[in-house]
């Protein structure tokens, strides 16, 4: 049986959050928080808008979640975000203690893989759920913005 | 001719903030941002009243001097804090391309440099400023968290 609540439909969740951070002319990357199937946090990033650099989809979205769930740490969640965190992201994710994180496309430049940030011991990682799509809207809007400018 | 302004003034406001944390049974770590010799932001540690593991003093301290700046990015900055950031922390200041870190004492468990967090190519970091007091407070909350349960 098709399972309705598939990784894959998490990340398209995150991926309509990285379209309104597009619409909005921000870098375009979204995440959910599920728990038990249900999605507790909505963010995308607003690094442009709220003039902050620490407005990154997943802090937000962290934030948002704890404030949902009455307590700091997430140990039983899922975030889904549509590109591989940040050193800052996957810091609050450490500190969050969340169970599983799960990304779409790989940053290699300003990733948590490639800079070697800790993830918590009990946190999983795991990537490339729509990999193609949530890599093909950040193209989209830094072709455009080079083009613009 | 004595400096007013040298590093041991501003490290002791941020240790005022880490008072004010203290008196509100916050881990007491404080922070402050100075430009050109004016103190910008000033936080303090809120991880428990906020219930949110992102409201680290320097998180606080960022985008508070973001906010007066009128942009995001912290270039002719100093961040005094007590106790060196974490890889979170780190990875806002990495973001944010501030100009200069300046820490009291050294976290040997989840510090940045124990973790391995990469500062921006601009940022020079240095510790050891009224190191002494900035880690004495910090003991004496967890002795005294220890002796209540």
């Amino acid at each position: 049986m098709l399972d309705p609540f598939d990784d894959a439909h998490f990340m398209r969740k995150a991926l309509m959050e990285a379209e309104a951070a597009y619409e909005k002319g921000e870098i375009p990357i979204g995440a959910v928080v599920v728990v038990a199937d249900r999605i507790i946090a909505r963010a995308h990033n607003l690094t442009e808008l709220l003039n902050d650099v620490t407005a990154h989809a997943e802090m937000q979205a962290i934030t948002a979640a704890a404030n949902y769930l009455g307590g700091k740490y997430l140990k039983e969640c899922t975030l889904y975000v549509t590109i591989e965190p940040c050193q800052m992201c996957a810091g609050a994710l450490y500190w969050s203690q969340i169970g599983r994180i799960v990304y779409g496309a790989r940053d290699h430049q300003r990733g948590c893989i490639e800079m070697g940030t800790k993830l918590h011991p009990k946190t999983t990682m795991e990537g490339g759920v729509m990999e193609e799509e949530c890599s093909a809207i950040l193209k989209r809007f830094f072709i455009e913005k080079r083009n613009l400018n």
